[in-house]
């Protein structure tokens, strides 16, 4: 192969307006009360050790989970009736070090095609309400608006709005709930056979007021039953104003040994450099 | 726009093959002295807490830094003489929250070209011994045998062979030190305007027997001098065994407010189905 | 010496009445928004690894602060104008390591008498309301209402009821504040050349209404003027059931290197066996 | 009560001697590979927040475990056959919050008596060598050299003079091993019902060279069979120094819930101002 031939890949690559989709990690942020809180702290400091050559360096130190800030759930995060994925049964694969199966670092980062069903939009709404389920014919109606069909190995992005709440204390919605996929959703998304669902809660559940997380009915579709990983509490405000519905997108959470989730960054890839760079969080 | 005309990214993209040049991380993994060790504990174990329909979670407490395993240096990272890019006083921007300025939250994410230097290879060696310092003429060397050019806006990817080490506790290189570039190998990525240099090592640096990291100047000149960010303790085994030279490369740190540097999965995407999938760490 | 001869003093020690004046520390329980949240995790559970032999162990990661729970202050804690305690400017003694003078781990471990000044007593209430200031003379009318007379070296523990919040939200006082100390009180402890000042809220002060800790002018005289340790989140519930306004008290925070302060099981030490054993808190 | 007539306890005990018996909590100082290591780093540092009157504040975030540096064991920590202490099944104890039961949270604070057992100076030796095998005989023998004897409800702390090796990395034993009690020992001390029993090295065992912690019969004698709380990584140079073999004794662990061990500031007390004071660590 010459370099020449081959160049079209990357310098494509390079044209693309990479959207980010991930809130930014820190202290004080909105962390489900299941889960720790991200902390951080700089351990070094510039000017704490100098070397011989006026050189000096700063670095931190980093307590977090595995489903803290925007993150992606490994199927290994969720079990029913002691069953993970595939009939596994959670007590032979849960160690001390993790999961010897069905955790994150069984997941290979995707790049492929990401598609936005905008159901807050389909309803004529900047923010669906606390405890509204999103349905499938919600999800078919948001197909519809885009022109856009959901595919075999797509990610499917629910946009709900939601990322509006962020970083405010209510985002959790222990009290009040939040808005997000009931279970027809959930079987409608497995039936399309994607490969990662994602939304914008902290739970992809409908979560309705008081409730909090007695159940988790869409974990269970997508990750027990059929391995469909699901990414949440993305930042879906810079797709939705980009104003496109259809995208490359590239998932690639930390290589976590065992665990049941990790942080990630997820990217949305739109041809040219029109849309808006970066987010909208700062 | 149509979706069938739009069409051409994602179904592209999905054909590419994702080489994935992480190591895992874990307890007990390597990791420099001067860095927080990586710990993980299963909080929540399947069984802790059944919920009325018999559906149960699994979640973990992780501690970890921004330089621990694979990871990306933000300018942050490093001064010289209290100061950082651009002249930036240290003083001015290090808070109890991290930097105002330089961290790792204002790296855009990556999706471009990447080229691999195989120093290594261009040595018939498999491994550069412990203390070699990689040199520009190396790195031309390296270019000129495989037929690539690094341009401005790449990443350039040197190749030592020390992948091989991971995870013994020599990888750190503190008593025989770790080979890596020379300021002279820094200043010739920094006039070819690379965005991202990275390599194998935990510092990417000439480490000499017994002097650890007595001092840093491929970080001033990268960091400090050219603000260009550098990625460590890359595996590089699967892309030398793709043997490509030339690819997709996406790099998409934690955006962890103020951080020096982040934990990250850096990908090369490569066209077609013929190279390895994943890693050969495990 | 004989063994015999010297006897008395641990056998009297093991016939005193220990009374514990800490919370319990616990996921979940209140802490100040400018610490850490406490976090524990089994990292491994019993089965998880088990010996030839058929015997198993369990542990667990810890994160916390040195001011989460019950605790003590250092010196090391408080600055004025740039000033630690002995005129110490905090630049040249605060270190990547902590502070290499004025910490905790130069408390030398406490063993000697403690006297309640049960203010909330001599109000004839329960709990003192958020917001209220303890003065000199309350202090004073506690020592006349208890016959007790503080004495230098003494640690003096201030009682509001505040006890009985934990662990509630309430407890830290972010909204609707909590009583403490104001600055007159916190003279007279001064003047009285006590060695530890103790009290139950999060912040040993005045804490009013919607202002938080903004400013800390009991800490300012305690520490910084004075050098005298405060403990704070004191559980005295099981001191005051017990009707004694003095006794043994031992103080032994961890020897943490350089630490601002640290987590601390205060107790206090009653002849007989007559008081309540152990705490209210569970 | 007059305030003069109880005046005795406390007066006495301000003017007893405290020894330390703990070792500092640092970065980089020994931990067994089995637990987390020791982290801090200060957050918050003096001059980052300054106050409108010109205070500021510094503190800390703190990773650890319950049996890192000087600790005490709960029984929760080891099962034999899936049991614990009292034949409590482990399954039925352990949660995602710690243990229901035997943890570190029951153990009521001790002040009591405390004998050493100076097993190195029998033998005439400052070290006993790595893998020795402290005997019921060596007991015995440190009993008679000393003139004491070991009673009900007692602390025992058997000296080898591994504290020397402190903070070496030979400390841990992990190759050469370290000297420690055998199961005869052990049931030597359950035999007296002591309350306490205490040692230098971090596993109370005799490691014999290159097996690590294969197993911990000792473990399983004093925790499993006889609920006998364990201190290990205690600091025995300051009261060996005193040349006192009976002292009040106190331990006094923090209050972590469900933790099956905790960090502890474990105190010696003696008769007037003659012992050397603190430790000779520093």
């Amino acid at each position: 192969m010459t370099a020449h031939g081959a160049t079209g890949w990357w310098d494509v690559l390079g044209r693309l307006t990479v959207i980010d989709l991930a809130h930014e990690l820190h202290r004080g942020m909105p962390v489900s009360p299941n889960h720790p809180a991200f902390d951080l702290a700089l351990q070094r400091r510039h000017g704490d050790i100098v070397r011989a050559d006026g050189g000096s360096s700063a670095n931190e130190l980093i307590v977090t989970g595995g489903h803290v800030g925007t993150h992606v759930d490994a199927p290994a995060h969720i079990s029913q009736d002691g069953l993970l994925h595939d009939g596994t049964p959670a007590a032979d694969v849960q160690t001390n070090r993790g999961f010897t199966r069905l955790g994150i670092d069984e997941f290979a980062p995707m790049v492929g095609r990401g598609v936005l069903l905008d159901v807050a939009a389909t309803h004529g709404l900047d923010v669906l309400p606390p405890g509204y389920e999103v349905t499938a014919a919600d999800l078919e109606a948001a197909e519809a608006a885009a022109g856009v069909e959901v595919r075999p190995g797509d990610a499917a992005l629910i946009r709900t709005g939601w990322s509006a709440l962020w970083p405010e204390r209510e985002f959790v919605g222990a009290e009040d709930g939040a808005p997000g996929p009931g279970p027809d959703a959930a079987r409608w998304l497995a039936e399309r056979r994607v490969r990662v669902a994602g939304g914008e809660t902290i739970a992809f559940e409908t979560v309705r007021p008081g409730t909090g997380h007695s159940v988790l009915p869409v974990h269970r579709v997508l990750l027990v039953e059929h391995g469909i990983n699901i990414v949440e509490v993305m930042d879906l405000r810079p797709i939705a104003a980009a104003g496109v519905h259809e995208f490359g997108f590239v998932l690639a959470p930390l290589k976590i040994r065992g665990a049941t989730g990790s942080p990630v960054r997820p990217l949305a890839l739109v041809p040219g450099r029109a849309a808006p760079e970066g987010d909208v969080d700062r």
